[in-house]
């Protein structure tokens, strides 16, 4: 089970990230992405998808053409988990690799 | 080269589709579809990928677990054209089978 990550966790998760930033007016974080063209974009989606999948643990996410935002939060805590930061960290590994 | 729809045109074309409503504020049309679970979402939203990838007409949409809000309109024209319609019957028919 999840548990809520307390603020100095939260604090220290978020400075090992790169570009991920809290929300405003929401426990949550998150990070813009942009790709050459949708192929790309969608490439890098569908490798997040397994991901998730695979971790039980899935994004809000928002795609236009080359443009993918991403928001992660963790609602069973109503806020942040380590859950949060693992997927944030791979999500970076596949965009990395795009 | 896409053509913006005359407002006739675009409510003939609205009429037939199923649940696709006129955004507030913004010429576009917009719909929410709701599946099982992340799996057949994501499913549903790669086979449409494929499509708009073929068509070259892409959807602004997101995805949060099992709902997906997908958005259409023809950035090229700034506001609705045949495109956006041909898509939104496309989306549903991968929708009908999911």
């Amino acid at each position: 089970m999840a548990e809520r990550l307390k603020p100095e966790d939260r604090a220290a998760g978020l400075k090992a990230l790169t570009d991920w930033h809290l929300c405003e007016g929401r426990e949550a974080i998150s990070k813009s992405f942009r790709f050459r063209d949708f192929r790309q974009a969608f490439g890098f989606m569908t490798e997040v998808a397994l991901v998730a999948e695979k971790m039980n643990h899935h994004p809000e996410w928002f795609n236009v053409y080359r443009s993918v935002d991403i928001t992660l939060a963790t609602h069973d805590v109503g806020g942040l988990s380590a859950l949060d930061l693992e997927l944030a960290a791979e999500i970076d590994r596949v965009a990395n690799r795009s």
